[in-house]
């Protein structure tokens, strides 16, 4: 429990900004709690939406003080920029399209962006941000959120030490149920924005959720996709992307494995799953059982190896709160990214570096380059792709 | 419970031969408890190996009579033909190319056959079989087993009532362990059969447990097949056949799925899983949780349907012998075929027709297609290929 | 899978009878599953209810032959004694108060014996049968079915090694939910004689299914109980016996524990589990999951040691037939202890005795001073009793 | 999602002080992520340790201004009581005997009180505070954290809507493994002052967590314990208080029980569990699994109602942050009683109150009076003791 450090002094603090997240978003609430877990960032600015009226009442609710929350990103960093007590880095949480031009201008005028994913909705645009990132010395951090939590870092260092031996097979998916029916057309915001190509890109269920599952599979084994074939389905009457999506795929060194992505499959809640088979064990974990992860050495019984136990390592522990037994949640994985971004950001002040694993600009660009894959494929009919 | 009929006047029994199944096998004696269970059967004779001395030593270990212990096929048709008593069914359970054989002499001789699967090893042969029981008025019977679990047949039955809606997306998985290491190479006689092409085929891992997985979507949806894309793996150094597949599948009427097979996945140990989605609805089914079946009505909570309860209809409960909370198992599913081949050998006996789910056939021909279409699919890069 | 041994030769199997299991009854059945599971029983005569049509009609549906079905165990002893493959074994499976007349009247005349739990009512009658056993040399079997379970023969054999240490905690569970309304006031036959203390002797559910619960965890520890205070309570209004009851439990040496036993308790429908904890290590293990065990070493990652899996030990190989993953249930159980029998009886018959882990008479009478002894305690107002 | 109200503006906001909680406390810093969750709080205060110079470090590692930061209580409410933004309530998170002269001047000053359980060592303690807080007009609450998970209030307000029909049983579990050895001899801070009767009142395992197990089942069936038979054990050698207790229990109206709770049951991290059976159904959850209930309504499928999902009522939505399956855990149900309370005390500034579910003095009364009686009827030999 020593482990539990759950505050800093005011000046270590991060300031930050937030683009998006007004009344009726979700994602922005949650980068805000994450950031707050962990006590390491004042949340002092905000241009919460496009829409003047919606963003003041925003910010009156969340408590932010009215004169900093600003009508655009071009006020806010012109204000913010002329305060000593300015924001340091900005929470990119707006529909898909509007991630480019906000972090490409916070980049410019020196801010740390942390961005929600997609990170952008062509490679061609990811490219610019991290060359731009590299230029500014500024870091450019994607919520690939899934990679907090603590037993997915457990996976990560079991496969780093061989524990699998040589990865053979990966299967990955990620299935929910509540684009089922067609709610984007009865005024759900959310699968609005979600299910129109000119907010989402060109993906839907793929980029959504089927790019979770790729980076979760990549992060914890550490493989490169080197091709795949991928069946994309629209099955709602109406719907302009796709909402389920199965795609096979071939990594380099020979791994093969498959991803599914749904949106339309009843009873799924958020069923982020990923399995890893190598020559000497397997392992199984479920988003929806984030506190263990099950270890199967071929050939011996399987261990349920648990969050804060005697049984997980050191990559765990670093990302673990409270003791074994008390669950911690998707909210506690979201701000284990945000603490070591923090750190990161605090890093960069004096012209260090932390090194963190939090998913970076490069890794955002492989989830574009994966939804970009996928879509081609598909249009192809299904044929295999190169990344 | 009064449902449980266990047992049959001895004239009402059906007189069964065995092909197959001597000392060292294993699924000869799977099918010889599954006859014994439910009572229907007089097992009374035997080829048992075509090792003379070991087909021998086979009969006495498991109480055959020694005169109705033969050293071949030819030799136990010709005998028991000229008995007033003889065999009426033969149960086939040697490797799987002496299936066609064995099974075209037997329907010949005016045997009812009771197949294990794959029912051949090429198409050719199933549509010279299923058009030879047809001349003979004979029963050929494939023992996809799974099918006979109550929870299986309570799937199959909600989903024809609609409870699911249309179906769009079938994953369907049949993972297992055993043979992640070489152990063909060391003696293991099931591991040599089945990854030696002269005996097993073209298919490895996908005729092997593949193929269960397929029937059981197929029995459990209702859906036919109209293409697939199949990436067929060799993991293991020097094995002869694939133990790893993952295949994407597209249904007649639009549904799709996906399909993975695996040998060589630590932690499984016969993890076969079907789950299906549609417009109203979602299940789940695991077979090493074979008495309870998830519904989720889309919109409500999920629910537990077990084995024996209210809750599960009528083509459960009449494959169902024990209260709900006394778990069947393996050799339970198994012996409901076999129940239901018996009335339909004593249906026949009377020149009437037995309804019976259990496969046939054409549903083993199914299997055979969906296998050369798979190693077609593969060898061509793993591109799609029509059923 | 060598170890499936399936099958005796004619002369070694053994001549069985029944008494009781006509139709209506529910665990006849199941005790001719048993004994045909692993073929090593011919079922040969009956007394199958105390209602000579009703005896008649179930022998016919079950196939006995109606010159070995018998108006009573009297007629049945009096005319299988002068046959020469005379029964030599009888299974009795009446109603409680019926087991003592029954069971003596067949020691009586040489007759081997498997007695449905309890053995008796009165720990008096228990006794007396022990000593007829003893003095005619004859086995006297009690079905605690549930002991057949192979995970629980792995129990047994891991405390037995020391693998947990000194034992200090066991919890003892067995919980139902069918007798929630007074359905033996409606016509249910099972509910009729299990609430009917005339038929069910002074415990109901501390009878019918806390004494399972019991049973097994001194089966599993080894530990005998030194002292008990229990609680019975009758919910459902007009019923004549418990239908809930908790236990506190002290053992001999020290260790402690409670058993809850309940039919009264909705979404149950036969959770018996057992979980006990020692000084290095704890298991906990569920019937309705019964080809695993967890294994919880202090310190260490939970362990799921599955039937048929190289974790798993001698004895609960001893008793497995098919490989791990596919599920044997309680019929394969039951069976378990059905042939351990048999190789009783068989080296009875030369005049040797088989070891056999199946419970016998003094287990029985154990079983029912349980009960004396819980009833004693609550009727004081659950109050502590020696045994 | 739209009830996710995430942040207060900054006059809204509650001034905290804490109480304990330095460097090497496990629940202050658990306490102060929970009051940061929702923002709600102005952590702003402390006497974070006994030990002036850990006070000061505790302090700085946390971000609390060092002028802020007090040597003792008397010290903090005399400075902070001077200040305008001085704080208006105060966390107490020190070992259990400290809690009643802390709460008693801190009420006596006017200060709200949040109070880690046991809310005092004796009943006579609790009422005084009681009568304090009355006389105060300040909110006294505690924290049985359990009762702010979402699903725990599904499961009460389904009790109270009659879902289960009149309750006739519950049992009630928490079982842990970390005092299975004697760690508190080797230096464990937290093992050392919850085994020690001088820190932690008469009861060890039945104080520290079995309180637990009986305020959740007090809270969820809304019952009021009659009387009880507890026998406490202490396994581990040289221990100075109870390390397992198992309890009886019998409540008014009727309905029964058992309560087990042990911190010597290798492979429970953290096993608090709840079921609950009535005329009409019965409810079972697991704290490590929280974020579903199943619900058994009699003679139909357990339903699996999930946190966040259409099927949990608005009691379970008012405490819900994320959409289901996004798991929540054990910061944000104790985030939740921080959330009440705040409400609770914002209605206090203006003379109003706030309904709010969290437990106050009398609960925490109830939980000593608990502990009181377990420990008299154990002393006693397990004798029925009334409440």
């Amino acid at each position: 429990m020593s482990k539990l450090k759950d505050a800093k002094t005011g000046p270590n603090r991060v300031r930050l900004g937030m683009v998006g997240g007004g009344q009726g978003a979700f994602i922005g609430a949650v980068h805000r709690i994450a950031a707050r877990i962990d006590n390491e960032y004042d949340f002092c600015a905000g241009a919460l939406s496009s829409n003047p009226q919606r963003a003041l009442a925003s910010a009156r609710e969340i408590g932010l003080a009215e004169d900093r929350s600003y009508e655009d990103v071009a006020a806010m960093l012109a204000a913010e920029s002329a305060r000593d007590d300015g924001i340091e880095a900005v929470s990119i949480v707006t529909p898909n399209n509007v991630h480019f031009p906000v972090a490409k201008a916070c980049l410019e005028a020196g801010i740390h962006v942390i961005c929600d994913k997609p990170i952008t909705v062509t490679c061609r645009e990811a490219d610019e941000l991290i060359a731009l990132a590299k230029a500014q010395n500024r870091i450019l951090a994607v919520t690939y959120n899934y990679s907090g939590y603590p037993m997915i870092r457990q996976a990560r260092e079991m496969i780093e030490a061989g524990e699998l031996g040589d990865i053979r097979v990966v299967q990955a998916e990620h299935a929910q149920d509540w684009l089922t029916e067609a709610v984007e057309q009865s005024g759900n915001k959310q699968a609005g924005w979600r299910t129109d190509p000119a907010q989402s890109g060109a993906g839907g269920c793929i980029g959504d959720i089927g790019t979770h599952a790729y980076h979760l599979a990549c992060f914890v084994t550490g493989l490169e996709l080197e091709s795949l074939c991928a069946d994309l389905s629209t099955f709602v009457s109406g719907r302009q992307l796709d909402d389920n999506v199965n795609v096979l795929m071939r990594f380099k060194g020979g791994a093969k494995g498959s991803l599914w992505a749904s949106q339309v499959a009843p009873g799924n809640e958020n069923s982020l799953t990923l399995r890893v088979y190598g020559t000497r064990g397997g392992l199984s974990w479920r988003q929806e059982s984030a506190n263990e992860l099950e270890l199967s050495p071929f050939g011996e019984a399987t261990r349920r190896i648990t969050r804060g136990s005697p049984a997980a390592g050191g990559a765990a522990a670093a990302a673990t709160r409270i003791p074994a037994g008390h669950p911690e949640g998707y909210l506690e994985g979201f701000a284990t990214l945000y603490k070591e971004i923090a750190a990161a950001i605090r890093a960069a002040r004096s012209g260090t570096t932390a090194v963190g694993m939090f998913p970076r600009g490069e890794d955002g660009r492989r989830g574009v380059a994966f939804v970009e894959a996928a879509v081609k494929s598909s249009n192809g009919g299904a044929v295999w792709v190169n990344l």
